[in-house]
């Protein structure tokens, strides 16, 4: 007989996280070094302290429980993931790894299932970049690979040293261990795929690349009724013909990447002025490095020839590439196999949005699990998830960490 | 013989106002209402006194300089242009009408040819609108069109009362004439047809109509990574389409009407969001009433067809417009024949900015002057006429001046 995770609590705990930060709209506000974050982390380390972990806080405000093994195996298993929110968030991003590991662990405890390994749950800090801009500071920091935290500046010029001064001062000082034996993370999916498809779980095989360039088309302001249209130089002609063609250069890869132009400020941006300059922002995501390199070349061509054909100038920035990350192979299929023992569907799916995750691979044997998002919304207060799904999730990260507990060495 | 304009004295003059409001650009800042604004008044009515006018001020901040007829005539004519400029504008706009007004008021002076009507020279204010928001303000309450100088309020709650309260006290309230006989309006094109035909003058026959609407594109904000390509409703597809199909409607015109996209806002704006609302004004102008109508109605139809084609809602808001303005068709044929008697060829042409002629014309026949802007700039530090091109536009003021002297009862 398994061991069961609680639901309810699973459920009650996710509510509790979700009202620090509570917004007019519904929404949590939840950003990394504030108030609401602190008191996240000391209601999240109460929960840690009930589950037998040992808890403190690293130079970077991750949030670290370690509940030690039978000794029979050094290296620790770790699972958790982010306890920051962008503004207005959902009550699941993020929060629902860090309490779905703590269920794991809980329900671990009171079913008497002692791991080998000690288990380290953590929630770690910045994920969502507010703060300090950075994406997943917390993770890079724990692994070491953050700038220092003594010089990186928030817009305020203060530094993660000076905003963690006055944070959880009540929280011993804890490190994220060295060398794991492996990370496993639980999150929503954050897109529309599983709840589409009908399928309750996904394992993800790839953190997808990502690709930005910053491109400015050049033309020449000027008034608006004397300008004959031959006469024009419109840098929004030239824009528009990029979004157009970025659209469909992502279109024709079937399903293997994205793009998107986010970003496009017109230049002076008067009704009765012909727009000067215009600048946009291109990200293309793709589980394939290969792909990724092909896509950046066409969206420069493509930019080219927008801005050859009205006359224009066009500056093309350095690209700035994250490559895709795969995850390991075999802790997937350890999550495979757990869903298949409880009979649930599991959809092998690439992960499209960065996280905490894609920094750990680098080091460590990594593995995601995804739950559905109803409609794929995230990063919004209708970010929604069932309890049925969360706690399905929360199951297999509980009977993963059996199965590698029982593995690895 | 003709009177002849001193072409010196103008060009001399026209240096004086440019470096009332120098910028480090090289440009002039002379907003309405300002101590440069106040400057330039004060500067101009010592130049008016010079030429033999009672100046004074009217409710609305213009300077009006009236010199008197041989009496046979009460009806005055009338000739001016603007005070102020944009920020960071040339030399010429504005300046030169007010500046050869006053420049034919003096050499008609020298040369001892008293006009038989008084001779109204008017420097009008706030007819770039940067001050209150409302182009040819100026000009419209000198008609008794505008609203109330103790209603209307700049950005900082000021009404025109207040902030005229400390301006240019020294001078006397002095009102525009209800009844002028005719305006005359010396004004550089601010576009490149003269100076690319290579024609010295052009009297307008219309100040083309403008038709605006904002236009917003809903679509649904979302994940850049996780949102597949066929799910996104991204707001700027349909702007883009929309900026593409405007740039067409106005080319199959064949140069009877122009149209700009000058005003794209995209939200949120973020390079990882796929844009959920994209708020774009277009403009329209003509010569032509009907044309403008079926352009707006082609628009619509377009705006409809790029939210349809990718899934948006779209609001369309009402259409501001005003009409095209007819000039004054015998004062044209007098300008025609100034410049015929001088053997320069003068160009009929539309005005596709609009002009304080283009207020006055609603009650007053009204003519305009046209003399070539280098490369069609205008509202730059750029714009450039040539002495000889503004010495000529400023000689044809004034023969038409002596013309309709004549032949007004």
């Amino acid at each position: 007989m398994s061991v069961r995770v609680n639901a309810e609590r699973l459920s009650a705990r996710l509510r509790d996280l979700a009202r620090i930060g509570r917004t007019s709209q519904g929404g949590t506000t939840r950003l990394s070094y504030t108030a609401e974050h602190a008191m996240a982390v000391r209601t999240v380390a109460e929960w840690m302290r009930e589950a037998g972990a040992e808890v403190g806080l690293d130079a970077w405000g991750n949030l670290i429980g370690v509940i030690p093994g039978s000794g029979e195996s050094a290296a620790p298993l770790a699972a958790g993931s982010h306890l920051d929110t962008v503004p207005d968030g959902g009550m699941f991003d993020g929060a629902l790894g860090v309490v779905g590991a703590l269920e794991a662990a809980c329900a671990l405890r009171e079913a008497r299932r002692r791991l080998r390994h000690p288990l380290v749950l953590v929630g770690f800090a910045e994920e969502e970049g507010t703060s300090f801009g950075l994406g997943c500071l917390g993770a890079l920091g724990a692994l070491g690979r953050a700038p220092s935290p003594e010089t990186l500046r928030d817009p305020l010029g203060r530094t993660i040293a000076e905003r963690l001064r006055e944070f959880c001062r009540d929280l011993p000082r804890r490190e994220f261990p060295t060398s794991p034996a492996c990370f496993l993370e639980l999150h929503i999916e954050q897109g529309p795929v599983l709840a589409e498809r009908r399928i309750p779980l996904g394992t993800v095989d790839v953190i997808v690349g990502i690709a930005r360039v910053a491109v400015s088309f050049l033309g020449e302001a000027n008034h608006a009724g004397t300008t004959p249209m031959a006469s024009r130089r419109d840098a929004l002609w030239g824009a528009a013909d990029l979004v157009g063609g970025v659209r469909g250069l992502a279109l024709r890869t079937g399903g293997r990447a994205v793009a998107t132009v986010g970003r496009c400020v017109v230049s002076p941006g008067a009704t009765n002025v012909v727009p000067g300059r215009v600048d946009v922002t291109v990200e293309l995501r793709s589980p394939s490095l290969p792909l990724l390199a092909e896509l950046r070349s066409a969206v420069d061509e493509t930019a080219r020839a927008s801005a050859e054909r009205y006359g224009l100038a066009v500056e093309l920035g350095p690209w700035r590439e994250e490559p895709p990350v795969a995850l390991c192979a075999s802790i997937r299929d350890r999550i495979a196999a757990a869903a298949a023992e409880a009979g649930w569907p599991v959809l092998t799916m690439p992960s499209w949005a960065g996280h905490d995750a894609k920094i750990l691979a680098r080091a460590v044997p990594t593995g995601m699990i995804f739950v559905p998002s109803a409609g794929g919304i995230s990063h919004s207060p209708r970010e929604s998830t069932s309890l049925e799904d969360a706690s399905r999730g929360t199951q297999v990260l509980c009977r993963t960490l059996e199965l590698l507990d029982q593995e690895i060495p």
